[in-house]
């Protein structure tokens, strides 16, 4: 046993997500399993919504906690490892996990992990999957894919209690802790900055293909918050080089 | 391999179910994991039942297909080795398994099995559990016990097929190839060239160190063919931009 302090409980951000009722079946599927951080990211009928209370049978506590936020990226700034529940998405090399699979990274990870699912019938967006480091694929009978919301929360939410009174022992040091979701962000606004002003986005019909590949490639890393802020000097140095006369660049 | 047949799929017996709705969720359950053997004991409101179809969400094969008895002892006359989900009963000595351990006896067994389901509210009563030879039982938060009949089977059925070969479904074709080894020393030579060229490592006594974290850093996330170039190509970008009046950069 290491005296690491048990993985935070994963969040669970439901993206767009249309029903109260599907809301409260989620609510109740998390807390089957232990689950209470429930997000919302623009909830189509707003919200509190009164249909997701008896749609709950009990797992108040859930809703009443439930957070509220306008995109997929506020809701997840905090944490570094960031799953979405979705078939591979074309244009994305993002790596596939299985529940199981992605249960034991989550437990595994000291820092606090999120789970997306996306609407009802739209599932999430390419560009709200591009968030993710992992993409959690159900394996299901390929000639019936009719997993709906709170059913695809209620597996992922069983396969992360399966293990939840196992410890993962450590060797060696602890890891560097990795950066939350937020400085990711900031990378890739940087990025993307800069290679704006270096005339990179063209043309311009190819632009969001281009922004979901460079946002798949930094994502994939899961880097730590030291190599993030080593890699933004880096970007800041090429785009300000010291040696065309410039002040080293700063901060 | 041995010769064994495949294992039967299970059957999954619904004892006294009440509403035709949750029949025709149990169903959708069903197909998702590749199960199709539907048996209904003395269903309340009769079969067929107007409510089961449009819950089923297409799953129709499965309620076409489905068998009625007046007993579970009918229902499972032809299997060898029967399930029972339900808590632990009083008086029973039946030995418990979790969906998991339950899933690996069933697909070890040559013969085929049953998995008994209680109705919505009352569940199994103590003589149709006493039928099955294993209790399933799903480890669930002891403070919020709160699994509804479509979702029992639905986990039963998701750790059945676990070791099925149910196709991961992707959207898109398969996985890129890793980049060789020397495409990323390719990518590495290139950004420690225009590094240093913008003035980047200094001072120079920390300059090995520097290196270090950057091969660290671009080692790491395993990047494909394609993404090792698109990266390349961001770095030709920033160190010509396109804006300044040179030609695009080639290559």
């Amino acid at each position: 046993m290491s005296d690491r302090p048990p993985p935070a409980n994963p969040a669970i951000v439901l993206v767009r997500p249309q029903l109260g009722e599907n809301i409260g079946k989620a609510a109740r599927a998390m807390l089957n399993f232990g689950l209470t951080d429930l997000r919302l990211v623009a909830p189509r009928d707003g919200w509190p919504n009164p249909s997701a209370g008896p749609a709950a049978s009990g797992a108040d506590v859930v809703l009443e906690r439930a957070r509220i936020f306008d995109t997929v990226a506020q809701a997840v700034a905090d944490c570094p490892h960031i799953y979405a529940t979705t078939v591979r998405k074309r244009g994305l090399t993002t790596p596939v996990a299985t529940p199981e699979q992605a249960a034991a990274q989550i437990r595994a990870a000291p820092e606090p992990s999120a789970i997306l699912f996306g609407a009802e019938r739209s599932g999430l967006e390419t560009e709200e999957a591009a968030i993710a480091g992992t993409i959690i694929t159900v394996p299901v009978n390929s000639e019936f894919r009719s997993l709906n919301l709170a059913q695809a929360v209620i597996l992922v939410a069983y396969e992360w209690s399966k293990h939840e009174t196992l410890a993962i022992p450590t060797e060696g040091g602890e890891p560097e802790p990795r950066a939350p979701h937020a400085h990711l962000e900031g990378l890739i606004g940087q990025l993307d900055e800069a290679l704006d002003a270096a005339g990179y986005f063209f043309p311009p019909d190819r632009t969001p293909a281009t922004r979901n590949t460079m946002r798949t490639i930094l994502t994939k890393p899961n880097w730590s918050v030291r190599e993030i802020q080593a890699l933004r000097g880096m970007i800041r140095t090429l785009t300000h080089p010291r040696e065309r006369g410039r002040k080293p660049p700063q901060g």
